[in-house]
């Protein structure tokens, strides 16, 4: 097969030896695989794959055909259209996933959103309801709301009855934004908008004071970036009168079972609404795999709405 | 009766006029209320009483018995021993409290004790277990493990078979924390005892950053107090790293329903520890109410095992 490759920094499609699928693993042909901003850190050399994960072939997310199953593994076809969360090696001709790892792509997903689907909704969905616990009514503030994981959590929020506010620093994407039934604002004041009982958090530490002072009582933040720095001041006292929680988590980092967990939540919470038409991914760009290094440049200067995904046609 | 009262920033032993035991609260006739943090930081008008409690007599808990009831109140009896938790007024010879937020003092108790027991044992059951879910087989830091909660969430943590380790300030505590089942450690450098799955935090902003990095996969921190100072700075990519959680509360602000189901949470899974002889008040000393300024000044002077007491013979 051919893979997107690291090799001393930049992108390379290159021929390597096709993987094989392991005990209770499934091969998948790839047919499209989204772009991550791990993808970037990845290729800077801050964000190695994890063990088990080829380390010089980027790519956290695919969807595709399944062509072959290994040992032991019981849940697909030959021929089932899967997607999955991977710990790298996505953006390549063929990958490899857990079964347990594997979600069906819904017939109402197309097969190139299919590949910008998987990372952006589980990351948003076991922040925003696994871990922060969203309930209906609730009100809900998404940092980043017009990236992929800010869509779909815009999109999630929604549709279970939250108030839902999202900050986008590009002016021009806020129509997008609001068209998926949320309040686009600007980052500039966001707490004005609030108080909020979750908070997304994926700017990081330049936000993070505002969004404990913007809590509701009992409010919860879940962190999971932090493209605009690490380090954070913060009053605890702040944290203390709202009675507030704040969560920091990565999905790639974790064993197997909570990685198959977090596939099950998508399964059974967020591919219904796929079929209801009230989730989707918004294809901002596509790009053929073999020019990954373009697509990485599209994905780096910004301003988007939704996802860039890789395509192949092997 | 009489109460300590707040005049002008000191404390004064004043007659005032009976409270009366609104819809569902009982009048008690208060044998002994313990001191704590927040009152000092009351009287230094830091802190103050939430709405519904008297603003110028301290007092977070006490225990003593039921002399009369209010309309509706049916739990208990004249001549029942009840402890609780208030929001302020407990160090006077009479206090009110909702009957849903009162406590059965046990028989293994003294009446003494008792008035030390609710605030320190209703803080770290609800912070160290409702809160951050404490398990069985896991590890608990408690910081200021010879304070009045620290000593509280010690043997509740070595109760549920947790790992525990206390830090201690005064070397010469050090043991009576050992004595209660804890690994007892200097507070420099404490994160070497880790991993902690568990953080009980009392001291606030200088201890945060060494928090984080001493948690286990998945561990929680809870902050009740910030005897320290508020101010901390932290890396939000430590916490992503342990997918780690940070919660803040107080016990004070929360509404009647809150403070009621906390008070349930002690009376089921604290008290049968005190029957067991699991779970004490160590008594560092008692002072009459009359001289609740000495008692104070004792407080402030830190370094103590347990809880100060004032006692009344009313």
């Amino acid at each position: 097969m051919h893979a997107v490759t690291i090799v001393d920094g930049t992108l390379h499609w290159k021929e390597r030896p096709d993987p094989e699928p392991g005990a209770g693993e499934v091969l998948v042909a790839v047919r499209s695989a989204g772009l991550n901003a791990a993808d970037l850190l990845q290729l800077a050399g801050f964000y190695p794959a994890p063990p088990g994960s080829p380390p010089d072939v980027p790519g956290m997310e695919f969807a595709g055909e399944v062509v072959a199953l290994g040992p032991g593994a019981t849940r697909y076809r030959v021929g089932d259209r899967v997607m999955a969360v991977v710990g790298g090696g996505a953006q390549a001709e063929l990958a490899v996933v857990h079964e347990r790892c594997a979600i069906r792509v819904p017939d109402a997903l197309d097969p190139v959103a299919a590949g910008g689907f998987p990372e952006a909704f589980t990351t948003a969905h076991d922040a925003v309801f696994t871990q922060a616990q969203l309930g209906v009514g609730e009100s809900l503030c998404v940092h980043g709301a017009a990236g992929g994981v800010g869509v779909a959590a815009v999109q999630l929020g929604v549709a279970a009855g939250a108030r839902v506010v999202g900050t986008v620093r590009n002016p021009a994407l806020r129509d997008r934004v609001a068209e998926l039934g949320a309040t686009a604002v600007e980052t500039e004041g966001f707490g004005q908008h609030g108080p909020f009982d979750v908070v997304l958090e994926l700017i990081g530490g330049p936000n993070l004071r505002e969004d404990i002072s913007s809590l509701a009582i009992g409010g919860r933040i879940a962190i999971i970036g932090v493209g605009g720095g690490p380090k954070a001041e913060i009053s605890l006292l702040d944290l203390m009168a709202v009675r507030g929680r704040i969560h920091g988590s990565t999905l790639r980092a974790r064993p197997l079972e909570q990685k198959a967990a977090a596939a099950a939540a998508v399964d059974r919470h967020v591919l219904p609404l796929v079929d209801r038409g009230l989730a989707t991914v918004p294809v901002e760009a596509t790009f053929p795999m073999a020019e990954a290094a373009a697509a990485y440049e599209h994905f780096r200067a910004g301003g988007k709405f939704g996802k860039v995904v890789l395509t192949s046609e092997a």
